[in-house]
């Protein structure tokens, strides 16, 4: 694999993406960014080689900003994918009676997904949104009444704070997953996935069907079938599916031959090496 | 139609969701709850007739939470959709004078679907994320800089204040369908739909396809198909798909007969009468 030499991630630093992108690849440069858009087009324009951002959680499903980003900024491939467990922690000032903590910091989605330990931990505290994990942290960390956070752990490092619960997350199966953008796809590796995203000019019984069969008759499994909106009137999507094996592989280029003939628009998002989920 | 007597619906009073309610049945007790999973549980465990919640939009997708809430809530069915247009109006303190606004609130998603407008109106001004466009409101009076707020047009009467921008969405295509929830589905009306969730034990290629096909050689119309995480493995989804017909038709009861030998679970959410879109 060549090394990407700059590689821009959804910030701040400390977040579940950093660690995706240290994981990734800790030897290039790492440069935050503050929106996905913004990870999108740093690549689109080349000022950064790569670009890391997630793009599905086991929990709580896609991450739609990054799934439009790939259907409508067509100079964005996928290279590779990277997926890690998402453990919360839970951390305060150094020295904080955890019999004191009246409020406890998150993002949402992170509040939710401790919600049986908070429940039976801190029953009474009131818990806050913030905008990321991260801002947890230095929410917390400015309250004027005794609070906590829950975040990832490098950001109890980089913010000098003590963790008073570890993996305190109530569904073990978290994991998310992070795609690697770039302006070209990922050589054939013989253990590789392909996304593509496809839409219909009308809406006919069997289109989506049609579609399918291209790759059910091949035996070539779907490891992922999704829709979004085409943003233009209810209930038109534009389907996005991830199969097994490379576009160059015979019997995916073939069933993607045989599909464009029967979409209004396909494009090919990229194929990638599976990450080994084991 | 059965007059509910009570429904519940996703608050605060002012709310698009409120909108669609009224739309619905003006006559009935209204109740504003908190969240998506208190309609659910207010309907499910008897204390409202109906709930009212969002499930879609055609910008920004499916609404994950009622996806959720229908998958795992097996006392609720669908009763019936509505479907109205999203207009947002931006709206200050009486005799604000325009020039001196400096912060727009909104929620961040009526945020983005203003972008245009507020870069070409208000370039200036800081966009602060609120919980709701209702608070978004109660947070502009409150707010000690001159303030704006993006919010529905029965906001500004509940609210008292001036609307100063009309239909700023940048998308005219902005509606948004809402699903009613009862303990049980609607009779046969002959202009019906039917939304079912499956989800199938091992992942074999074209399993899906298989279930897709005993719609498509019956030519009974998918309107909607959509994944969501199972929440046990990465790559495990239940898929949610909306068809034509009610499920007593017979097109459509042998569809579900025929699928349910397929799936390892099958959940049919409700057949209910089409929402007239012209």
């Amino acid at each position: 694999m060549t090394l990407a030499q700059t590689i821009g991630f959804l910030g701040p630093v400390g977040t579940y993406t950093e660690q995706a992108a240290l994981l990734y690849s800790s030897k290039s440069t790492l440069t935050p960014l503050p929106t996905i858009t913004a990870v999108g087009e740093a690549v689109a324009l080349g000022e950064t080689d790569q670009g890391i951002v997630p793009i599905e959680n086991s929990l709580e499903g896609s991450v739609t900003y990054t799934l439009d980003l790939l259907i409508t900024q067509d100079r964005l491939s996928i290279y590779n994918e990277i997926v890690i467990p998402i453990e919360h922690y839970l951390m305060a000032i150094q020295g904080t009676e955890t019999s004191d903590i009246s409020i406890i910091y998150s993002h949402p989605q992170a509040l939710a997904q401790c919600r049986t330990f908070l429940h039976s931990h801190y029953p009474n505290a009131q818990q806050v949104a913030s905008l990321s994990t991260v801002a947890a942290v230095t929410d917390m960390k400015s309250s004027s009444i005794t609070a906590a956070a829950i975040a990832p752990h490098r950001a109890s490092q980089l913010h000098d704070v003590e963790i008073i619960g570890e993996n305190i997350q109530d569904n073990s199966n978290n994991v998310t997953r992070f795609v690697v953008l770039s302006d070209t796809d990922h050589p054939v590796t013989g253990n590789d996935k392909t996304s593509i995203c496809f839409a219909f000019d009308s809406d006919s019984p069997g289109s989506l069907y049609g579609t399918l069969g291209e790759f059910a008759r091949r035996s070539i499994n779907l490891t992922k079938v999704e829709s979004r909106p085409t943003k233009e009137l209810l209930g038109q999507y534009i389907f996005l599916i991830d199969c097994d094996g490379h576009r160059k592989d015979p019997a995916v280029k073939e069933a993607l031959d045989s599909i464009s003939s029967k979409v209004s628009s396909l494009r090919i998002l990229g194929s990638y090496p599976k990450w080994d989920l084991t």
